[in-house]
């Protein structure tokens, strides 16, 4: 009973720091491919190498899984530090659809010389998820799935699962005509309690939910997840059956999409990770950093204009971020439940008309709370009640109108096909930087004789 | 073959407007609970209720699992609209663990009141799941699980699996001792292929992953993605069999987590939801406003204390929100990755130092380029090139000094166990606002000489 590990890191450490590569190699031995790769994390870059170097030539199988786990970040890193034909043996020993995701992310002469190196079946087999696009089933699915032929009798059909290579868990039994176009699926359950003669045609549930190859992997997954699948089958345009996405596969890909949503929604390109080197973090967060600037710096002509009132009143400047950014706070929590509700699909345009009525009334409520609260703090602070009500009203009208925005922005550009989490923000930002400026600012020139002398 | 729904929204609201129930009910009752939800989201409340009360009256199984795949909102609102005596009717159709949820969620006395009307079997074992913590591994789980006596042979376990009754997916076959102890897995491959007078004693594997009752949901996710399991059975403290968790709601809590995870980075409080209804969706957000805001006017004393600078050069109000702004965004930046690296598993405490020199290295860099093109923007702009190296200057100050922040702030958080999601972001701009003014309007003070007049 053991859900922990009982090996820690300092221990894989402590072996490291005496040499004792074979002590260490049968420790690693007793672990799971999970617990090797959580004893990595916690171990630096150098570490990470030597007890993956340990792991290649001690027990190849195990240094896949291992890598697998650790996911293209690191692993790639630590592949690289091996010979080509070292990663061919090493990608080998992983299922095809694994060994493609490591394959598709070397640089590409290093990939091709590693699928030269390796088995002849399992290169091909490689190449042919290869030809699928990124992130589409395809290119994702087990290609080599276990079916059944539909005139097979219930005893036939438990001999060829008990006479089978290499399968391991079975999740549904799929059944095809002779040619191999997906026509029904079996749990095994149903085949232990049916008479050893019936056909397997006669058991089986005809309506089989599947995915095109080119279907994108978040689609897939939230098929399974909205049906409670443990494995989707992926048919050709034909409807042959040419793989299987397991729901393993399908957990990987709902982590990685959040992570993707929240980092977009940060403002971080694609998939940073805390293992990225230096110099791409900054390519991947950079570009991002600069449009702000831009935009950062176009809300700011609003308070230009308004220079000649600060010049009067430069208590004004003290309020003029708090104004801007309680509006950006506002709508960048909009903007995340928005966002969040469309990737999960609990949101379509035609609902947009309800929710966003219920978002101008959240942030008219939250404006006016702040607003009044901001106005009182201004009103004790600087004894003008003037001000305070300036702030105040500056503070509910962008507060109330973040929300509108941060509800429209997002639906509009999901309807034009654009990924509401990469570009919302930006506009949501500057049009609250703008109006917050422009409502604090401009109310603050009109109210100006009223307004307490610097 | 049919991955999509035939039957769209706009044909059930037809058939609901023409009121022809009954076609509406066989309509609906050749989907799956998963179509007829993607459906519903695309309808408005009243619809949504409509078809939810005929659910209830044609088919309270279909209504049940339609609930089940809407989740707590809206389905929550759903079930508030029938009588106590149906929500006890159509949660008795669920599994235990699902209908717990919603019991959970029901106001109390209206919860005890379903609970009366339950069958008593189901009622008494959703009383036993309600005893657990909310989202730990007891809560969860299944408490009827599927296990075999370690004393039987291989023919005796499969017949007992022909004639187990509701028993729909096998995931893998728990093995236990005479009392009830957890001793061992075999998979229904296994089964098949072992002699059929073996006992199960000898081909189980008897290195068992398992949670505890206690463990968190999120822990219990990890441990099922980190394993590719297809459930993970629960232990009490003796280690005894008393649920299992599967890998369908493990799909449902990743999802979940990362929601959270989301919301709390943009200071939304746990679920608020698309279809919250607005003055809860205020109480989930207004705190974290409130303390912004509180936050907020903290760093304008830093403005105020330069309030004579700004009296005689007004322009510099203009640049104010931009490098506080800047700081911030980039301090999200940095922010979001380590929040979700630590989501993942992927750093711990140990591993900080070198993240910590990286995100140091990210920020300089990122600094130093926007920093010089905020300069060069303020220089062309005002024609003083003082006022662009001030700028500038204060920008690579805030800049780098956010990612060194954003960084040990949810390492910290984490470290006393406090979420980083929720408290860091507050801790990070507060602190960019503050450096960002002091920086700025510290070095124009210092060269106040060489700035141009207003």
């Amino acid at each position: 009973m053991r859900t922990q590990v009982d090996v820690t890191s300092k221990s894989v450490r402590d072996l490291l720091e005496r040499s004792e590569e074979h002590r260490l190699a049968d420790v690693l031995g007793n672990l799971r491919p999970g617990d090797i790769s959580s004893i990595m994390m916690e171990l630096n870059e150098k570490e990470q190498s030597s007890v993956f170097s340990i792991l290649v030539q001690h027990d190849r199988r195990l240094a896949a899984e291992t890598l697998k786990v650790l996911g293209v970040e690191p692993g790639l890193d630590l592949l690289n530090q091996i010979s080509s034909e070292e990663i061919s043996k090493v990608l080998q020993e992983l299922e095809t659809d694994a060994a493609t995701v490591f394959v598709s992310a070397l640089p590409e002469e290093n990939a091709l010389e590693v699928l030269e190196q390796m088995d002849v079946e399992e290169s091909a087999e490689v190449q042919h998820l290869l030809q699928y696009e990124e992130d589409t089933a395809g290119r994702i699915m087990t290609p080599s799935v276990f079916a059944l032929f539909e005139d097979l009798t219930v005893s036939e059909a438990i001999h060829t699962i008990q006479t089978a290579k290499e399968l391991e868990v079975i999740f549904y039994l799929y059944v095809v005509d002779e040619r191999n176009h997906l026509v029904g699926v079996a749990s095994v359950r149903e085949l232990l309690i049916a008479p050893p003669s019936t056909p397997l045609k006669k058991i089986m549930t005809t309506d089989v939910i599947s995915v095109a190859t080119e279907t994108d992997q978040e689609e897939v997954a939230r098929e399974v997840a909205l049906y409670d699948l443990l494995a989707i089958p992926v048919v050709d345009q034909e409807n042959k059956l040419v793989g299987v996405v397991t729901v393993d596969d399908v957990l990987d890909i709902i982590e990685e999409e959040a992570t993707e949503d929240i980092f977009y929604l940060a403002g971080v390109e694609g998939h940073d990770h805390i293992h990225t080197p230096p110099l791409t973090s900054v390519r991947r967060r950079l570009p991002w950093l600069v449009v702000n600037l831009g935009t950062a710096m176009l809300a700011a002509t609003v308070v230009a204009y308004y220079e000649p009132t600060i010049a009067q009143f430069s208590f004004l400047a003290v309020f003029l971020p708090v104004v801007a950014g309680m509006g950006g706070n506002s709508g960048t929590q909009t903007l995340t439940v928005i966002v969040r509700g469309l990737a999960l699909g609990d949101i379509s345009w035609e609902s947009g008309k309800s929710i966003l009525s219920k978002e101008i009334v959240v942030g008219l409520n939250n404006g006016i709370v702040t607003g009044i609260l901001a106005g009182l703090v201004a009103y004790l602070w600087k004894g003008s009640y003037v001000l305070g009500m300036v702030l105040g009203g500056a503070m509910i009208i962008n507060v109330a109108m973040a929300g509108m925005v941060a509800t429209l922005v997002p639906l509009i550009l999901k309807r034009m096909n654009v990924d509401p989490a990469i570009a919302s923000g930006i506009f949501v930002t500057t049009f609250t930087d703008a109006v917050g400026f422009l409502s604090f600012l401009g109310l603050a020139t009109y109210f100006l004789q009223y307004l307490p002398v610097s």
